[in-house]
């Protein structure tokens, strides 16, 4: 039987050691191709390309391992890969490993999970793995051995259409283990915008750069929130409908109304 | 009473004819303040700029009306004119009207339902409005009428919390009018993808445009694209919790196995 085909693409660019160590945690199951962004594409959600050409660039090609760069988006990638690049349809596409959480409302900005959604809208079992741990040298090793679990059992198992898995790890606290998996939802929680005002010095004029503080609206422990917090790995299956299905019946006499 | 204050944003950038549209119509009926992205931000979904620092440039300033572009993203605008140049949260936030549509899956690549969406998650009233004409020129004149009262009756009634509207008129064809509305769910469907290939006259490499064709996997009169098909105007209700709650039960097991 051959090896399963995997597609491997991030958000951090194709140097970051998160995507790093998951080729190389892909390969040990699976034959690779990766398709990567250049450089960081982080929150940039589901955006694809559609203002630029795309440009890709060889960066390894032997018999059993691919490796590409692109000018793109993470979406751009799996789009580019799946069908430009690959010779057929990959049984997996894994993105990431994410340097920061995607738990929560963090799925929708980003870039990792915009790729996993993308492999999942194309009928192909989709993970997005991402540490809770923005450090470029963040320790993976207690993440390795859950990583190729998962990995395998969506490949042995498969994911039912249009699905796809946010699976978000703790940052590791003196190498502890972590005490295992948590299937969740996620949680409800917002970013408590704020932008922090500089001057350009050229022309006195201001500019502003983005913050915020990410704060969590419930402790309930079917959340990914408080699987992380509580050094759980967490896996919230999801889904790319936006439909809100239970609002349909309460706006149906709109159809008369407006 | 004080009139209802409305953010007013889309991705075409804000000198398209669709922006400019919904600016005179939420005038007629509101408060107005726009922050717009200064150009073309299509297909950016729910993407932020935290590379680059945002700048503004204030449009026209006047007593009751305020418009303001913004270097950054249509999420950017919406999170940068809540909590840096309105005095208060608005009342509503309305998006578009986008040139093309948002029905199906393209919301997902969406920067106009990005920035509905984004009001939403902020607890905000929050309507995407997109017409299915690519023209430049697009004829917006028989969905005037529909844009005032969904957004006097969302302005009047308020949606639930974390909800936003993704309204989706037909092309109007010979001025006829709209059968009515369809409070609807988001079709299945995807895009088959393709890429045209160029070559770059300076280094004989090739370059690629993303394009495909836009594919709907049924016809269900649920459906927002049964709707427009049918020359009805599509509402479908949307949130932004990306959990596939009915798939939590059934990878519980992975608890122990993986």
């Amino acid at each position: 039987m051959s090896k399963p085909l995997i597609l491997v693409t991030n958000d951090d660019g194709i140097s970051a050691p998160g995507i790093r160590k998951l080729i190389s945690l892909m390969r040990k199951i699976g034959q690779v191709v990766v398709v990567a962004p250049e450089g960081p594409q982080s929150a940039m959600g589901h955006a694809i390309t559609i203002k630029d050409p795309l440009i890709y660039n060889e960066i390894e090609i032997t018999d059993d391992y691919k490796e590409y760069s692109l000018n793109g988006t993470p979406v751009d990638c799996v789009k580019f890969g799946i069908h430009r690049l690959m010779d057929r349809k990959p049984d997996l596409v894994v993105s990431g490993i994410n340097h920061g959480s995607n738990a929560s409302i963090n799925i929708i900005y980003s870039g990792t999970m915009g790729a996993a959604l993308e492999g999942s809208m194309g009928g192909i079992p989709s993970i997005g793995f991402s540490i809770l741990d923005y450090d470029h040298n963040a320790d993976f090793s207690i993440s390795e051995d859950y990583i190729l679990r998962i990995a395998q059992q969506v490949i042995d198992e498969g994911l039912e259409e249009g699905i796809a898995l946010n699976v978000n790890f703790p940052k590791i606290v003196n190498g502890n283990l972590y005490k295992g998996i948590r299937i969740c939802r996620q949680a409800k929680a917002y970013w408590k915008e704020d932008f922090a005002e500089r001057t350009d010095p050229r022309n006195g004029k201001p500019y502003f750069w983005l913050t915020g503080t990410f704060t969590v609206n419930e402790n309930h422990e079917h959340t990914d929130e408080w699987a992380l917090e509580n050094y759980f790995v967490s896996v919230v299956p999801v889904q790319f409908d936006f439909t809100a299905h239970q609002q349909i019946n309460k706006l149906k006499n709109w159809e008369k109304d407006v």
